[in-house]
Formats: C-alpha cells, sequence, structure tokens
C-alpha cells in the first residue's frame, strides 16, 4: 500500500479539490491510500460534504495555511503547522511516501529542499514542468528553482529529465534538448557552450533547440536555467487567453458576429487543450530526498488526481534510486 | 532629400522583393532616393524586369554576396566586396543616410558595430524586435546582440527602446517594463534586481513584466538579455505555424473534416497576422553611429518599403541625436 499525503488546502479552489481529487484517485486505485494534510475540521467536513465514508482517505491536523501570497521563505518559518511543512515533514520521517500540493509553488521548493533535502550527488533540486508540443507534453527543466546555472547543473538536469520522461511519462529513449539560440555548438553564453560540450557525448543529446522548435517537440527533455524556462512557462501559459483576444479582435474589425466565430473558437479550444495547464496532473520537484510534487493553483479535480497517480508513479517506478545511481 | 541604401541581394527572396520595395518606397515618397547596394548586373537586370525606368533608384556596385549561412565574423571579413560591407561603408563615409537588408542578420550586426561604431556613451549596440501583442506592436530590446548583459546595458536598452519607440513607432508616453521572472523587485537574478533598481526612477518604468504578461502588451518597451530576447522572439514566430498544425490535428481527432475547419483556420490567421514577421518593417540596430535596418530573411516588398520608411523616420527624427543627448 502506498500512502501519498495530499495538500488539503493547497491552490486555488481548496478545500473542494483536494478532497475531490484524493477521492476520485482512492476509488480508481486500489493499492494508495490518502492523507489529507489541512486543518481536521475543514478535511472532515469537506470529506463528508463529498459524500466519503471509506477509511483509504485519512485526515492529518495541519491548522496553519500557506497562502498563494505568503513569501516563500518566511512562509514556511513562521507557518511550521501549515500543510506543507506538516505534510513534507511527514514524509521525511517515512510516514508516507509522497506529498503533492497544488499550493504556493515557492514555499514547497524551499519547504522541499529544506526538510527532505538533496538525494546523495545532486548538486542543485530544480523545478520542471510538462510542455505542450504539437507532438505532446515534453518535460522543460528548470523552470524557476535555479534562475543561474553553471554547466554542471544543466547537465544534472537533464539527467533528471531524462529518469522523470522515462519512467513517469512514458517516454523509452527521451531525447535531451539544449535551448539555446542558435543550433550550431558554438552558440550562446560560455555557460551553455560548456553543458553543449559536457552533453556531446551522450547517445540521446540532440544538441540546441531554438525557440522556433520549442512547440514542435524537437526534444523531450529541453534543458535551460530557471530564467528563461520561467518564462517560456509562464509565456505559454497565456497563449490559449491572448489567441481568444486576438480572434474576437480579428472578428470585430472584420465586422463578424460572435455567433460566426464560435466554430472557430471551438476548434482553437480543443487544439490548445494541452496549453490547459489546470487540466496537467503536476510537476515533480526533481533532485530532493522525497517525492514532491505541486500542481498549477488552479489545478482540477482531475488535475489532483493526475498528480497523486504521477506520485505513486515516481514511488513505484523507484525514481529518486534511479537518479541517484545515474549521477553517482 | 535622403538617401537610403538598399542591401539588393540579402533575405530569401533577392532580388525580387528588395527591388520591388525599393521601387514601391520611391513611388510612395517623393522625398527619397534609393541606392541599391548588390552585383551590378543582377540589379539593373532585376529593375528593368520590374520596369522601372526613373532616376531615384540607382545601383551601387557589391559584387560579392553574403549568405544567410555564412558565418558572420567572417563573412564580412572575407567578402569586403559584398553588399552589406559596401553599404556600411558607404553610410559611414555620409554618402547616403542609411543602410537596410534583409540578409544575414548576424553579418549585419557584427559589420554595423565596426564599421559605423558605436554611439557616443554607448556601452553595447543592440537588436531590438518588434513583438506581436493583443494592444499591437511592442518592441522587445535585446534579442540576440548580448546574451550576457550589465544592469547598466540593460538601462540603456530600455532608454534606446524608447526614444525608438516614440519616434518611429508613434508611442507617444513610451512605458518600460522588465522581463523577469515574478512582479516583486526582489525577483529575479542579481543583475536584474540591480536594473530594476536603476529604473525605478525612470517616470515610465512600469516594473518587472512576467512571461504571461508580454502577449497582453503590458509594456511599450520589453527590455532583456539577448538569449531570453531571442528564445522569445523565435518562439514567437513559431506560433502560428504550430497552431496550424494544433488545429488540424484536433480536427483529425474530432473527425472534422478539412472543409470544416477552413472558416476557424481563416479566422486564426487573421488573428494571427502580426505574427507574420515576414510582413514586419524590420528592425534597428540601436546604438550605432548610423542609421542601419535589418528585416526578416522571408521580408516581403511591403516589408521591405516599410523597412525603408521605418529608416527614413530614423533620419527625419533624428533617432540617434536624440538618443545620445538622453544617454549622456
Amino acid at each position: 500500500m502506498i500512502t501519498i499525503a495530499v495538500d488539503a488546502v493547497g491552490g486555488d479552489h481548496y478545500p473542494q479539490n483536494p478532497v475531490a481529487g484524493a477521492i476520485q484517485a482512492v476509488q480508481e486505485n486500489p493499492d494508495i491510500t490518502i492523507l489529507l494534510i489541512g486543518p481536521e475540521q475543514v478535511c472532515r467536513e469537506e470529506l463528508s460534504k463529498q459524500g466519503y465514508t471509506g477509511d483509504r482517505v485519512q485526515v492529518f491536523n495541519a491548522p496553519d495555511i500557506i497562502t498563494m501570497d505568503d513569501a516563500p521563505a518566511q512562509a514556511v518559518k513562521n507557518k511550521p503547522q501549515a500543510s506543507i511543512p506538516v505534510g513534507l515533514t511527514l514524509h521525511a520521517r517515512k510516514q508516507c511516501d509522497a506529498f503533492v500540493s497544488a499550493g504556493n509553488t515557492g514555499a514547497l521548493l524551499a519547504a522541499s529542499a529544506f526538510i527532505l533535502g538533496r538525494l546523495q550527488g545532486v548538486l542543485r533540486p530544480t523545478i520542471s514542468t510538462v510542455y505542450p508540443t504539437t507532438k505532446g507534453f515534453r518535460l522543460m527543466v528548470d523552470v524557476g528553482a535555479n534562475l543561474e546555472v553553471k554547466p554542471e547543473f544543466l547537465v544534472q538536469f537533464a539527467k533528471m529529465g531524462e529518469v522523470y520522461a522515462r519512467e513517469v511519462m512514458g517516454v523509452e529513449e527521451p531525447r535531451i534538448g539544449l535551448l539555446n539560440v542558435g543550433e550550431e555548438e558554438e552558440k550562446g553564453t560560455e555557460i551553455i557552450r560548456k553543458a553543449h560540450e559536457l552533453l556531446k557525448n551522450h547517445p540521446r543529446f540532440v544538441g540546441n533547440i531554438e525557440g522556433r522548435d520549442i512547440l514542435f517537440g524537437k526534444a523531450d527533455v529541453y534543458v535551460c536555467d530557471g530564467f528563461t524556462g520561467n518564462m517560456l512557462l509562464k509565456f505559454g501559459e497565456s497563449i490559449p487567453a491572448a489567441l481568444q483576444l486576438l480572434i474576437q479582435q480579428a472578428a470585430q474589425s472584420s465586422s463578424l458576429s460572435a455567433d460566426s466565430i464560435k466554430p472557430a473558437l471551438g476548434v482553437l479550444k480543443q487544439a490548445l487543450a494541452p496549453f490547459d495547464y489546470q487540466a496537467v496532473g503536476g510537476v515533480p520537484f526533481l533532485g530532493v530526498n522525497g517525492v514532491s510534487l505541486v500542481g498549477h493553483g488552479g489545478s482540477t479535480p482531475l488535475a489532483i488526481k493526475n498528480m497523486i497517480f504521477n506520485a505513486v508513479k515516481m514511488v513505484e517506478h523507484q525514481v529518486n534510486d534511479k537518479i541517484v545511481s545515474y549521477l553517482n
């Protein structure tokens, strides 16, 4: 039996969505137990509201709440009784196998690194994201944990991302690409050129990936510093809303009625579904000594459930053991 | 009379498009003369093919051709008789007021900096781009000339961009935004935090701009290092083709016929028209001691004409004088 701790008060729609996702998860997978972490009363009321009467979703009291606006470092220090530090501490003590949350990403990152510590041989824990492309999701790493990097960090991001892509995303032979301003190996900053050199002999390194290639899935793992990754992640998130606006404006300027563009918006919505991060099942902090995943603040119950299942996969596939033996 | 030198053999469609754009420009604006720079025979044949018989498009012989694939630094050194070094040298000698080209950007940047030199007080010449947003075009600077920056460079990019946005793009009071991973001033790398501090008292500094805000036009001048800008520029260029593919895939997976999605693709194409860089009228190298603009390799005749007109505006509005007095 695998036990996943779920932050009951993380994200924009708590406790409803985390609780709903947890219930769906235990109903679909008979081999897991959920530990809901949050104010006990809040959790119990929501469980009963949602009509859950089983014993595979349990509650662990964490009276404080870290909000989306709390400054990460202070939040964890000032609210030791909040769901994030409480859940991660339980995990560090092996009382559960993973912790997942749709809460404050910065606080989660800080707390994961601090409470779980680093895996052996890991220079810097990192945060990745799944990135939508015309060929399906790809993994981008780092997307904000390490704004500045050394070549060796990038190499480790590549390798940790490779293990995650293979074990959790099911990519058999993940191709690794280095985000850069040109395809030629002499392009880029000194740090990137050095990283290119270090990655060159990797059997599945496909070289530099330019901005124009990202959306076409030219690699399975896109490696970059956290500044670049964060800009691209948030830019990608904004595409659906921006396009909708552009289409409405185009329709107006050509005097098309709102009705007449509805089919176009429908097809577009479907085409852009992968860009809907609220439906994405969370992404892991890689390199920490534990399994800690974070979901979008707007995570739907489905997203929470999928995040739980991704955590289960990380546990079952022993992702961290594989990372350690790969890096050392 | 303003004289603009035009690279007749730059871009993917030479000599047709540069020559066609030049002819259109003199026909629309009676106050300019064009100097076509390229192999004389090639230029004269194209002019006659396009039926131009006037004397306001003249030819200046430059027998060599720098291709899009030539390595920038070597190209200029090894082909001193190519249109780019010849045109820029004419400009440096004041035999024309500006040089525009849809050719090899790297070669143009290197040659512009080397042949024209820097404007007084400029730390680093920079290359900008116009970026499509839901509120129209914005200026992004730098997009590849300076992959690594110092805080002071970013401040100068902001100021040079501001002058260009006001004088050429017609934005009365350009708002300046600093691309960053968060809105709070303490976010980002040390270099960006320092730049934020230096820009803080600028009356039209609107603070940090996150990736998700770029497409919504939250500032008029987006300031960033050349690595970030280059990734975003090329990523933006790829959006229309990626979307078209995503829409086709969505249509297929829901068994919609090619015919039934045509209207959707039509509306989308119109909405994405601003992302068509082939129609954008070039962008300037800012900070060089001259007026040098570069256009997309795929520049249409319209794009070439608009690039010529942008150069004319830079000359008429004395953009460089204004930059010098602003920076010093």
